[in-house]
């Protein structure tokens, strides 16, 4: 079988570390709020497409996890006494989203696809915390959510090739990869995931 | 310490087990989204109080274990294949926001006094059906989910406790408890719980 895991078309430079790591507060908050959506999308996913039925308990497994997420981090933010912030409108989830097609079966394959771009950026810029962070705590902490959110990555295609050809699927997976790059590349960096 | 669960004003005549099954596919489908739209309730809860700290790892538990039940009712409905059906607006819950205040004060405490009562008739609910099922293995999955609801019930009031005097809370209680009690009387019977 081809390549299941989504190519990411601009690699973050690892100096982002230090952009977004200046505000610790701010971005352990973004953190959680991009958690707590993610599993939303999860079961908003579910409930959309509940008549494709393979995706079902994998999404629920996923949403249920990504709480879980959601949990630690706040965890890691009580100690530190850092308070959970207003979810801001992410704009970079936001101009993904334009790459969604008409048509019940495009939607459907395109939002399973951005949604492992997604889970992938985030699991490019977990491994640079990982590696970049000075607490050993935290490193670890990143670590552990880094192989998640790969996992994760890979999940979302191996539900679209359930349900589309393998040649579609790498197809669209290119050509999404792509459009993130781009979007990617020119949103300025701060204290947040994207 | 008063009594901190949430009476039921009125109780379900245990005559509504037969209505309520007449179409198990239906109960089923309104049962997996009543867990889904209780985890996404209680993760709101969170995000439009996080100003009240102490809400926040108990809510997030609690929404972790909805979705986690939201899964076991999935599995129960995929073992007799029936399938996850349209959320339906509820009725029930729609007129129960009714009773929020204005206020900010206000409106926190009117909104977990109300998912107390939601919880608490959910369990009175659960109790009918694992009393009145016929099936052991729905009875006993029933039990469970009985014992969890009750526990939320009460965890709202708790949480109440914390930020509201006694007093208050057991006025609002009684208050929006009658409240529910008129809006369950007045429902028509379904294949749904509510």
């Amino acid at each position: 079988m081809a390549k299941k895991r989504i190519d990411l078309y601009f690699k973050t430079d690892p100096a982002w570390v230090e952009v977004a790591t200046q505000d610790m507060a701010k971005l352990l908050a973004d953190h959680a709020n991009c958690e707590r959506k993610a599993s939303a999308m999860a079961t908003s996913l579910i409930m959309k497409y509940r008549d494709r039925p393979a995706i079902i308990e994998p999404l629920i497994a996923l949403a249920i996890e990504e709480l879980e997420h959601f949990k630690q981090v706040y965890a890691l933010m009580k100690a530190k006494n850092m308070p959970l912030r207003e979810d801001m409108k992410d704009p970079y989830v936001k101009q993904l989203m334009k790459q969604v097609r008409l048509g019940r079966d495009e939607a459907f394959l395109d939002r399973l696809l951005i949604c492992s771009v997604i889970e992938t950026r985030g699991a490019e810029r977990f491994q640079l915390l990982a590696n970049g962070l000075e607490e050993e705590a935290m490193r670890c902490f990143y670590r552990d959510l880094w192989a998640a959110e790969a996992r994760h990555g890979d999940l979302f295609v191996e539900l679209a090739l359930i349900y589309f050809d393998e040649t579609l699927v790498n197809q669209r997976l290119h050509e999404i990869g792509q459009a993130e790059g781009d979007i990617v590349r020119d949103l300025p960096w701060a204290s947040s995931f994207h």
